[in-house]
Formats: structure tokens, sequence, C-alpha cells
């Protein structure tokens, strides 16, 4: 219990929000840090179980995917799971248990409207350190979570264009080769605004993996990522 | 139980190494994918369980920091983590148990002797897969795991000049921001061998965070993102 039987209250309220049982053992101290930025405590915030929450929801979405896709190449498990951990689908999730709420933080910082996405994102994932936390398992966690996994998985895997390529390939390099993929940029056409103003070679020890082009040096890494993403799972499938 | 009594047997006894009691409700199913190498199978090996222990090793590493530095700051917990699940540490732990002698590998695998620390790191990774999955927790793994990750903490603190700077800034831009520390080299010297010859600055979004100097590309970016991590670090304990 917290000391504050508002505070406690308010904590309860978002608990049954998640579907959880009404006793559910959870902590509520460590759920009260969760919610509290940096901005209102120093010492007492959400940092330190943001921490454990990024490495929890790294757990639950690969133990997801290892029950839910057993035929898929890790390669494709990477790239999903890439997706699933980003701080747009955090704080997407966060935003849609109305988190804001929840979270204190003072007047000043929550002015900060550029800031608020990645807030949500780090409060969620503290949510999900502090519930972690409190049993030791993923059981307060997964009820909830899962069907949202669940069904971001499934989007993934149906539009495969919606995802970060970037991202993406460096979740495969680094699950596979624990090195990160290296971008060699070229401007290759003066003119602002051209489709392939910019080229990209993506680069994985000295071998090229792949090269793209785009108006924007962004675009251009996006695409050379693409083309190596596809040619390294085509090579895994067939390897299968 | 696998099918093979005598791949039992071997399996049984590994699991008595680590120090974990007869009866253990360990999946020995799993246990024996952890240890298969894709060159003895296309499709039944440790690659997907290596994807689920990649994350559990992080989970490990994360519960146990929270638990014994609860006054560090999440930039010092982002540091320790990165060295204790980096693929040398794994290789060292996994050679510590003797997986070699577990690991079922083809032969022309097996003297590819450059690639031996990825496979066992990889294997170690997989068996905690295997660990995790076998009861959803960690109670499998944190009795025998813990003391060594505890050692390697103490250690790294003490010194950590022992760190690779460049995985410690990484994973603190990764878990502070979400982005990727940007290195922008320069050969300063064209004199071989010079201790200065190399100049690496690191930036984060537009803000150049340290610069360094070296007689590589790779000892200026060390140097470089040495000064980056003591900067924001000085930056954070000042917070504090």
């Amino acid at each position: 219990m917290t000391n504050d039987p508002r505070r406690q209250k308010q904590l309860q309220k978002l608990v049954q929000k998640l579907g959880l049982p009404e006793h559910s053992p959870v902590e509520w101290k460590l759920l009260d840090l969760a919610l509290t930025h940096p901005s209102i405590s120093a010492e007492a915030n959400y940092e330190q179980l943001e921490f454990v929450g990024d490495a929890v929801v790294r757990m639950a979405a690969s133990e997801l995917l290892f029950e839910t896709y057993p035929n898929s190449s890790v390669g494709e498990f990477a790239a999903i799971r890439s997706v699933l951990v980003s701080d747009r689908i955090l704080a997407q999730l966060a935003q849609s248990y109305g988190l804001e709420r929840y979270l204190l933080v003072s007047s000043s910082a929550a002015n900060d409207f550029a800031g608020e996405r990645s807030r949500l994102a780090d409060a969620f994932e503290a949510i999900l350190g502090a519930l972690y936390l409190s049993t030791h398992t993923l059981e307060l966690i997964r009820p909830w979570l899962d069907p949202h996994l669940q069904e971001l998985a499934a989007e993934v895997r149906k539009d495969p264009a919606r995802q970060n390529y970037k991202d993406a390939l460096q979740e495969w390099t680094q699950a596979r080769y624990k090195i990160l993929p290296e971008y060699r940029l070229q401007e290759t056409s003066r003119v602002h605004g051209t489709a392939d103003r910019f080229t990209a070679q993506v680069w994985l020890h000295n071998q090229q993996l792949g090269e793209g082009k785009g108006r924007s040096k962004k675009a251009a890494e996006q695409a050379a990522a693409k083309q190596a993403l596809l040619a390294v799972q085509g090579k895994q499938s067939e390897q299968d």
C-alpha cells in the first residue's frame, strides 16, 4: 500500500483497467514509483523500473513469438520484436490505457508536449518492471499485454512495409553477430527533392548487404536496410 | 525426456553441473534443442531458443542490478548490463561449464575455431531460453547464474576501464533515447602507428558528446565513447 489513500485508489483503478483481478499481488509502492516522473523526484522516480521494464517487454515479446510462430525464422522474430518494443508502440499502448492521467509529473515537464511520447513509453515500461518485480513472473503482464502483442505481431507479418527496416536489420545483426550494420552514404544528385538524391549502402563486417536510394539520407538508409533484410531472410529460409 | 537415453544422461549431468536439484522441472527436449547447432539440423536447432535466451539474460541481469545496487544510476546499470550480456562474458561462462562437450555440432563447423566463441555464447543463451521456458520463471537460472553476475558486476564497477565503452554508450543512448550514437571519423595524421592518427567524435541528435584519438579507428571511437559516457554519467549524478 502507498501512504496516500487517494493515490492508492487511483493505482487500484489502473490495475482494474488492465483487467487484472482485484486482489492481484501488486507491489503498490513499485507501481507508484513507476508512475512518478523524474521531474517530481530526482531520486525516487521511474528510471530504474523502466530499465527493468525494457528487459521485461523484450522477454514478453520473445516468449509470445516463440509460442505463436514456431515455424518462423529468428530473422522474422527479430524484425517483429523490434516493432513490438518500439517507443511508438509502447506509447500507443500507454495511451490506450489513459496512462497520462496516472503519471505524476511536474507542470513544466507536462508542458513539454514533444516529450510526451517518450514519457508515456518510459512509464509504460516502468509499469511492466513493477508488475514483473511484484511476482518475479509475467503473470500480471501477459494476460492483458499478450492480446495487444498478438494483434500487433499479426499486423507486422501481414504488412512488413510498416516496419522500420533499419531497426529490424539492427535487431537481426545484433541477435546474430552482436555487431551493428554500418551505413555508407553518398549524395548522388545535387537536386533537392529528387527520389534518388542519396544512395546508401549497408555493410556488415566486410560484406555489402544492401543498397538503396531516397529523397533523404534517412529514406536511402531505410531502402538499403530493406534490401538487406529481405536478402538475409531469403537466404535464411532457403537454408530452412 | 529425450528419445536417446545416452543424450538424456548427458543433459542430466549438465543440469547437475549447474548445481540444480536432481528433479528440477527441466523441459529436456528444449534443453536438447538448446545444445544442437544449426549445422546438425537446419530446422531443429538452438536459434529460436537463443532468441528467447537473449531476452532472458538481459532480464536476469536487470533484476540482479536492480536488487543489488538500489542507489546506482540507470546509466551505470546500462553500462554494467552491456558487459554482462556480451558475447565475451557469455562464452566465458559457457566455457567454465565445459559446454563444448554437450553441444552437438557437425565436424566441419566444429573445426571453425574462429567461430567457437560465438557458438558457445549462442548455445549458452539458448540454454537460458530453455530453462526459462521450462518454468516461465528464472528459478532454474538465478540460483547458479547470479553468483557469476554478482562477481562480474562488482569487477566492472571496480574497474570500468575494462568495459567496452562503445557498447556501454550505445546501451545508454538506446535505454534513454532509443537511438544510436553516431561516430564521425577523421584521419588526423597519415603516419601509421601514431597514437593520434585517428580522431573520432561521437554525436547524439545534433549534440557532440565526446571526442577521442587513437592509433586505429576503433581505438579513437572507444576513446570518444569513454569521454561521452563519463560526461553523461557525471551529468546524471549531479542531477541525483
